[in-house]
C-alpha cells in the first residue's frame, strides 16, 4: 500500500514529488503581439479570425495550434499525452471541445472562468504526481471577439466601455506536465473557494475577483506557513489596476504587504495607456499566455526561484448578470519553483 | 519516494487502493418523482422553482440541498470535505457556482455536458487515491426549465419536440468519496475522448453520444482485458432508446454484445409511454440521480458486484448549433464494485 499524505493545512497540497513543467507554448492575437510581451509569445496571429469563419472557430483554432506547439516543444507525439485538462470562457466550453477533439486524447473539460489555467495546472499536476499519467497537457484560451459576443454585445454594436473594464485577451497558453524534464516544477497547490462580496458590476471584474485572490493567497500563507517574502513574485491572473489595488488593501488588512512582490498578468500583457485597454487584460488566455511567455522564462533563468501563480476568475454568465445576481470570484494558487540541479527540491 | 503506477492500457486508471463511495444523495423534481424510481430518491420537490424566482436559482437550490444531504448521510460536517468537483449544463456552469458557494469548500468547476458526473467521480476518486484529500464531494445537476431556456426555447413558447428528443431531468445527485467507509468503491476509470461522427441534430442527442459511449466501453474492455460478462451491468448516462440501439450496433460491429447487461439512466428514470418523455431522460442530473438511487443500492445489496458506469455528454452550445456545427460526444467510464467484507478488493 502506497498512499502518501499530500494534503497540507486547510486547502493546500504539497507534492511529495514535484511535477515538472516540461514545456510551455503561447499563441496570441495581433493586439497582444503589439504589447510589451510581444516578442515573448511563440506566435502572433495577424488575422483575428485565424483563417476561420467565426469567432468561436477562431478560438478553437488558437487552442488547437497552441496544444500542438506545446507537445512539439516537449519533444513528444500526441499519443504520449495521457490526458488533456482544458477550458475556456464560452458557454458549454465549446472552444475547447472543438479545439482539441482532433487530437483524440482523453480529456477533462474544466470551467473556472479566467482562473481555469490554475485549475488545469492543478488537476494536471495531481494526475502526474498520483501516478495516473506520465504526461498531461493543461490548456486554456480566450478570444476578444468570442468573449464580447458571449458576455456583452456583438462587436459591430460598438458599445462604449467604462475605464474599470478589462480587455479580453485573444490568446492561448498550454503546458506539458510530466514526471521529469524542463527547468520548472509545480511544488504545491492551494485550491480556491468561491468568494462572493456581493458586487454586481460585470464591467469591474477586478473588484469582483480581488476578494477571491486575497482568500487564496492568505490561505496559501497559512497552509505553508509562509510570508510574502518567501515568494520572489506573486502573480495574479487578471485583476487589472483596480483589482490589484483592492487585493493589496485586503491583504494589508490581514497584515500582509505584497506590494513589492506582486504583479498581475492583466497588467503585463498590454501597455494600458498606449493600447487603450483600460484596467488591463483578462480572459482564460491572459493568465495562460502570460504564464508561459513571462513567468516561466524568469523561473527557468533563475531570476525568480519561487512564484505563487494565482489565476483569478469571475463566475458570471449573461443570464446571472441579467437576473441581477452578484459576480462571485474564485482563484486557484499554483506554486511554481525553479528546479534544482540534478534532483528534486 | 512513493509514486505507484496507476495507469493501465491506453486511457484507463486502476487504483491501487480503490476509493470508497461513502454516501450518495439525490433530489429530483415532481415528474421524476412520478417515474419508476420515484420511491428511491431521497427527496422529491413539488415546486419546480424550489422556492426561488428563476429556473437558474431553482437548479442552484437543488444542487445545494443535495450536497448538504450527501454530506449529512456520510456523517460528516461540511468543513471535513476537502474539495468539491461540481458541474452542470448552464453557460459558465452557474448552477454549480451559485449552488455550492455557501459551503466555503475549495471547488473545481467541471464541464462535460451530461457526462459530468463521470468526470466528477473520476477526478474526485483520483484526488482521494492520490492522497490529496480524505473526503471529496462529486455533484452535478440539471433542471428542465433552465436547460430548455439555455439550449432550446423558453418554456412558454410551447415548442413541439420530435420523438428522438430526450427530456432534461430536474434533479441532482451527489456522492461523498473517501478512503474508507460505505459498501461500494471506485476501482478504476476510463477517461473519455471527444468523438465526433458529424451528426448535427441536437434533438437526437442519443445518436450524437452513442459513438463516444462505444469508444469508452470498447477501450475499457481493451485496457482491463475484460468482456461484457465481466460486468454485472453496463450503465450509460442518457442515450435513451435511439442511442441505446446505436450503441448496441456499434459494439456488435466490434464483436461485443452488451445487450444482456446494458441499461441507460435515461431509460430508467421515466416511464416513457406514460410520461410522454419520448426517447428518455437526459441532463447532468439524470446520470447522477439514477446512479445514486438505482445503481448504488444494487451494488450495496450485492445484486450487482461490478458495474461500468458511463455517463455520456453531448458537447454542443446554442452558438455552435446555430452556426451549423456538429454535436461531438464524450463519455467517462467509472468502474464501481461492491466492497468485499473486511478489506480491499
Amino acid at each position: 500500500m502506497c498512499v502518501a499524505e499530500q494534503a497540507v493545512g486547510r486547502q493546500s497540497i504539497q507534492f511529495q514529488n514535484p511535477v515538472s513543467i516540461i514545456s510551455g507554448a503561447s499563441i496570441v492575437g495581433k493586439k497582444e503581439g503589439e504589447g510589451p510581451l510581444g516578442e515573448a509569445f511563440d506566435m502572433v496571429g495577424e488575422d483575428p479570425m485565424f483563417g476561420t469563419n467565426s469567432w468561436e472557430e477562431a478560438e478553437s483554432t488558437l487552442q488547437k495550434e497552441t496544444a500542438g506547439l506545446a507537445i512539439a516543444k516537449a519533444g513528444l507525439q500526441k499519443w504520449q499525452i495521457r490526458m488533456i485538462y482544458a477550458g475556456d470562457l464560452l458557454a458549454q466550453s465549446v472552444a475547447s471541445s472543438f479545439g482539441i477533439a482532433d487530437y483524440q486524447i482523453p480529456v477533462y473539460g474544466l470551467y473556472g472562468a479566467c482562473s481555469t489555467m490554475g485549475e488545469a495546472l492543478s488537476l494536471g499536476a495531481m494526475a502526474v504526481a498520483g501516478g495516473y499519467a506520465q504526461y498531461v497537457l493543461s490548456i486554456t484560451s480566450s478570444h476578444f471577439g468570442s468573449a464580447e459576443k458571449e458576455f456583452r454585445f456583438p462587436l459591430s454594436y460598438g458599445n462604449q466601455r467604462p475605464l474599470s473594464a478589462t480587455w479580453t485577451v485573444t490568446g492561448s497558453g498550454a503546458c506539458v506536465l510530466g514526471r521529469s524534464g524542463g527547468q520548472a516544477q509545480i511544488a504545491g497547490l492551494t485550491t480556491g473557494k468561491i468568494v462572493d462580496y456581493g458586487l454586481k458590476d460585470s464591467m469591474n471584474m477586478g473588484a469582483c475577483m480581488a476578494p477571491a485572490a486575497c482568500d487564496t493567497i492568505y490561505q496559501n500563507f497559512m497552509d505553508f506557513n509562509r510570508l510574502p517574502e518567501d515568494y520572489d513574485q506573486i502573480v495574479t491572473g487578471d485583476l487589472g489596476k483596480i483589482g490589484q489595488n483592492i487585493l493589496w488593501d485586503l491583504l494589508l488588512e490581514k497584515g500582509y504587504d505584497i506590494r513589492k512582490c506582486h504583479t498581475d498578468c492583466g497588467l503585463e500583457i498590454y501597455d494600458g495607456e498606449k493600447q487603450d485597454t483600460h484596467a488591463g487584460g483578462s480572459g482564460c488566455g491572459c493568465a495562460a499566455s502570460v504564464f508561459v511567455s513571462y513567468v516561466l522564462p524568469k523561473i527557468r533563468s533563475g531570476e525568480w526561484k519561487r512564484v505563487l501563480f494565482v489565476p483569478t476568475g469571475a463566475l458570471l454568465s449573461k443570464v446571472t448578470f441579467n437576473e441581477g445576481k452578484s459576480v462571485p470570484g474564485i482563484a486557484h494558487g499554483v506554486i511554481v519553483e525553479q528546479k534544482e540541479e540534478g534532483g528534486q527540491s
